[in-house]
């Protein structure tokens, strides 16, 4: 992987040249119920426009149950063309039937309408609670008003990462700039997560063969960018960046109805388009994919209620179906990481869940150890399945920092994968948990 | 199934003829930290014996990584002659190495000649952290005088209980009696569980081709019966009692390295001798079944911070196999579970959990109801993925109880399986945690 550099520049997904965004409030967060409106009137509605048409990529949710605005995305993408994205939070629009289906188009339609963009190149996206209908009058009121603030501002990109956050904590965005071809080109994202997170996603939305063991809240991301990019070269750039980024994450081993990572590039750089196997690709990809990491990781980080980031590095196993598996179920144990969140160095969990995991694995051959985040340096807790000489406060000490990596050799082949997981705490419970007497706390 | 009704009669393991148990304390838990004793003084090591030689029955834990007293039944039971068990609790004996097999053997050495039985009769147990050798002089102590207490009164069956529990807040026994062939036969069991609990046994310990998708703390469940029954007919017995009681519990998905099921027929009943086939054998079946469901169900009930316990009822599935899938998806999915800790009857989660599960799910056929625990009483949150009248109150009342049914029908076969499953709560994540400072907090 090239370690090239990247000037971080403000303004997200308003980074690149021509792209406008907005976020409102519109009071979206209902269920129902009489009670329910958005007390801290966040922003729930959110917009992000290119001035000309884009090129568009799309990486969905591989969940048999999938929200209406997946479908709509999915189905819009495979065209290669779309200008605009609407997204609200506080209301999934999944499982709503043909309700949910007539509420994403009108959603599309009427973006369409007020932007005078054909309706066939808007996208839509939406997070929060499952199973509950959209207040259409709210997001049409919405919509109007996001319309009228679009803008290029920094405050701009700030009111839309705002707008689709859900038990997120913080904002999550980021934008950078680089050479491509001797012209300045920017890439910019925004994205949501918290909970309901472990994406495995295809650029389809259908299952792969071999199923990613996800966990779930909804992530949703938004990257736009200023190259000039075939849509071929956008598609498989963002297959890869999603491969290594979002698909590695996991914060409660749920996967979600909604999840969905949207790229638009509008070509106004005016690098020399981008194509498969040349040589712009190499370095674009290489931007895509911090992008796209950098995000993964904010989502971890601010998953709900953790305490604790772990990268868990498999290597060793005998093929990379079982690398994964053996990353998967270590990251997912729900007593790794509430070891983790004890700052117990408990291996004896780790190898419990390795072993009945799908990966092989031969007691006497397992190595763990643990190290500060990116390091080499392994403080090793076992070798060859016996503990080594470190002593309990040595381990202690390692498991300790709000970030390490675990390192899991299985010493049985080649093949590596990794997973950056979290612990599990008292604050998850209590936040997923919610309080039935007042459904306003009730997630996704 | 068969309806029979039996007889609960006090004394657990010993209330079959000619069966003794002792449980005493000999400070087990200790980690190699200087700290560690056992303050509570809860018995630790337990005996039970058969006064005669006895058929014997196992299932283990089909992780690859299994504790060295799991080789040993496991090999040992194949003879199908066994009489006397060891357990210790507070140590796994897991991970140990060439060091936790000398330590296994030496424990059935000690209580064979103590006892005057052939070593290879003795079978052993062990539950508690992973990786930390056994205290050998505390355990020839235990023995030693374990040895001297034996006795048939319910105070011994009461006393080996206790030493079997480790994060068990109350004591796990049951003892029926039946007519078999105009005999009074009784069959008596102990078990233990809490935490690292999705067991996924089978009778060699070999990993069947379809892997349960396990949970864990090790449970352990020793039965004992007066009933003559051939080997064969033995195994087969508890192999489908197992299927269906133990091997369909999870508190948090982990499967444990020490997951061991033992049963000793003694044959004192003096019963004519039950066979594969013949007519006694259903009869043994049914209440062999039914010991060990309840003692699976009181795992459950007391699994690490279950305030409830739910029975995952999936109905209509294309295959045993994607029954058991979508079964298992939701009874372990950390936001369904924590959605039941709250009572919130969000059937959003549990679709999305059917969705990401390994069962085929059409969104538009899936049905979500809830009953009290074995009523056919109904009360549908969902019906052909869309909400039905039920108001969000009347679900709330249904999610509310300690104990409920929750019934999903995917409508695409014929095909059922259920999982008794329970809540994730704070107290879960708080005492698997553990306090470093304090290693004698910290569990399996």
């Amino acid at each position: 992987m090239s370690k090239l550099k990247f000037k971080v520049v403000p303004g997200s997904v308003v980074a690149p040249q021509g792209f406008l965004a907005s976020g409102v409030f519109c009071d979206i967060k209902r269920l129902g119920t009489g009670k329910g409106s958005n007390k801290g009137q966040k922003r729930d509605l959110a917009l992000i426009v290119s001035e000309v048409p884009a090129i568009v990529a799309g990486m969905f949710t591989t969940n048999q149950i999938c929200a209406a605005p997946v479908k709509v995305c999915a189905e819009r993408v495979q065209a290669g063309t779309a200008q605009a994205i609407v997204v609200n939070s506080g209301n999934a629009n999944a499982c709503n039937g043909k309700r949910g289906m007539k509420d994403a188009l009108a959603m599309t339609a009427l973006v369409a309408k007020q932007l005078h963009i054909p309706d066939e190149h808007i996208l839509v996206g939406s997070t929060g609670r499952i199973g509950v209908t959209l207040p259409m009058a709210n997001v049409r009121e919405g919509i109007l008003a996001g319309a009228q603030l679009l803008g290029n501002e920094v405050a701009c990109a700030d009111e839309a990462v705002e707008a689709i956050m859900t038990s997120d904590t913080r904002p999550k965005q980021i934008a950078i700039e680089f050479k491509l071809g001797g012209k300045t080109v920017r890439i910019g994202g925004i994205c949501k997560g918290a909970g309901m997170i472990q994406p495995g996603m295809s650029a389809t939305g259908a299952r792969p063969a071999a199923l990613p063991q996800g966990l779930h809240a909804t992530m949703l991301c938004f990257i736009t960018t200023d190259a000039a990019i075939e849509a071929k070269a956008l598609h498989a750039c963002l297959q890869e960046a999603v491969a290594n980024s979002f698909n590695r994450i996991t914060v409660d081993g749920d996967m979600s109805t909604n999840d969905t990572v949207l790229v638009l590039a509008n070509g106004l750089a005016g690098n020399a388009e981008v194509r498969s196997q040349k040589s712009g690709v190499k370095t674009f990809q290489a931007a895509l994919n911090h992008v796209t990491l950098e995000l993964a990781k904010m989502i971890v980080r601010d998953g709900e209620g953790v305490h604790r980031v772990v990268t868990v590095r498999v290597a060793g196993a005998k093929t990379i179906q079982e690398a994964d598996a053996a990353a998967r179920a270590v990251a997912n144990s729900a007593l790794v990481k509430t070891s983790w969140h004890g700052g117990d160095p408990n291996w004896g969990r780790i190898i419990d869940a390795l072993g009945y995991s799908a990966a092989t694995v031969v007691e006497d051959r397992v190595d763990i150890g643990y190290s500060a985040p990116g390091s080499r340096k392994i403080l090793w807790s076992l070798k060859c399945g016996q503990p080594t000489k470190a002593t309990f406060k040595e381990l202690c000490t390692a498991a300790a920092p709000k970030e390490f990596d675990l390192h899991i050799r299985l010493n049985l082949g080649k093949a590596d994968a990794l997973m950056y997981a979290a612990d599990l705490t008292e604050a998850y419970v209590d936040y997923n948990k919610g309080d039935v007497t007042d459904p306003t706390t009730l997630g996704g």
